[in-house]
């Protein structure tokens, strides 16, 4: 079993109730990801489908809004999975609670995502990124940073130059960051895990110049593709920030050039500026 | 009252329980428009919210799954209001139903819109539109069209004639359609009418030569600002069509130039094409 598996993995102690237990290295700042709350209430949300006899082979869209921070440490998820014009259930209402206060609420769509039905158009292209030996590896980030977000050694992260330019104290003002990733330990990209790779990169306000941790109030995830093995591009933008909040914009692209996830979150602009 | 507040009326029936009716002029080909739903939803949960004693300003984020067509006639939506980091609750779980049938799943995070917190820092800008004695108007359509479509009456609808040349079987293309839009009644935007103005178009997959309904499964909406009156600027994209499924983003700029929402839905391609 990989790492990735067990600080997403999810017990059923009910039905519709799953134990969850929030390792201290999923952690920014001390508040567990988003991108692993993701995917560990779609563990849940695929196990309460699959207990209504109804297996469904994937995420295909993913929405949560997150109420409070999560803490590393035990959670519980409440699932309600819910009938829609098909002959099973495709969508749970999941709710993420640690003692009496809800962290994050999401409704999770499952479904076909190998069908092979209709057109290829595309205007998307993967992100430009230079070869893999000029990028800068996040894993050379200082003691300091590395404590602030033990997350990023989970991951082989690395990151285009151009993007990272604020670590130098010159943010490129362009809205965007992009980079190689894949696990650290080997474990391969499946639908689950692209619920956590939209979220793992750092905050694109950094080349902004607005260091910090963004809080996300809302995140949609759509899994557009079964990912192939192999090093995933991926590439955040924001288009706008305004009034205290912006969007932030992520594709994921596997090794055979396959678009395989996009998302958008709504989040705030950090509090604290350099 | 305007046809639109009377559309997206709600009505509570009990704590937490809200009696809707959607009018035959709403829908496009038998089915509720999905922005017409949101906007209703949008209603039940700000309801449910100030029954709690709090009475927040807007919807700052919205997410919608789709599980069936709703058809004009009688719903029911329950309302979650759920507390979250802050004083009061800020989001509810809602569910609209006809009869045992789940129609939408959502959740509606409501908020402060007008806070000026942080810089304002623009790549996007607003939709460039001809002037709009240039374009062409919905209303314009044959009959048998907007017998189908009966929605488009509500509205002053003024497309680019550059992204609807699909009308005359030469499709762009280039998976864009724009164009001006207002209320034919006189309604001004407001942030609920936001939830259904994202919505209001056809299709992107028409610039694309594939016609018909797309069905959404999934569509989020943020509210970005306070609209200004006057007509607003709408622009639908999409960049990746693969699998049988497409992205479609949408902004909304307002009179001020000013974005004021942003959306993104997944929907399936039409099944019928010419």
């Amino acid at each position: 079993m990989h790492d990735f598996d067990r600080h997403t993995a999810v017990r059923r102690v009910a039905s519709g109730c799953y134990a969850a237990e929030f390792d201290p290295t999923c952690v920014v700042g001390g508040a567990v990801n988003g991108g692993y709350l993701l995917a560990t209430v779609g563990r849940a949300a695929a196990d309460a489908l699959s207990e209504t006899g109804w297996m469904p082979p994937a995420p295909i869209s993913v929405s949560a809004h997150f109420m409070s921070v999560t803490t590393p440490g035990p959670a519980t998820i409440h699932t309600t999975p819910v009938v829609g014009a098909t002959a099973g259930p495709t969508t749970v209402y999941a709710r993420l609670c640690q003692g009496d206060r809800t962290r994050l609420m999401a409704l999770a769509t499952y479904g076909e995502l190998s069908k092979d039905d209709g057109p290829t158009l595309l205007a998307a292209s993967p992100p430009e990124l230079p070869d893999r030996a000029d990028c800068i590896n996040a894993s050379w980030a200082p003691p300091e940073v590395r404590d602030l977000a033990p997350m990023i050694d989970h991951f082989e992260l690395l990151f285009d130059p151009e993007c990272v330019t604020w670590i130098a104290g010159r943010p490129s003002g362009r809205g965007q960051i992009q980079g190689w990733f894949r696990w650290a330990d080997g474990h391969e990209p499946d639908p689950i895990a692209l619920l956590m790779v939209v979220d793992a990169l750092p905050p694109v306000t950094y080349d902004l110049g607005l260091e910090g941790w963004a809080p996300t109030t809302q995140l949609t995830v759509h899994v557009r593709a079964l990912p192939a093995a192999g090093w995933l591009r991926v590439r955040h933008r924001t288009r706008h920030v305004a009034a205290g909040r912006f969007e932030e914009d992520c594709e994921v692209w596997d090794s055979a050039g396959r678009m395989v996830a996009q998302s958008r979150q709504l989040a705030s602009l950090p509090r604290e500026r350099r």
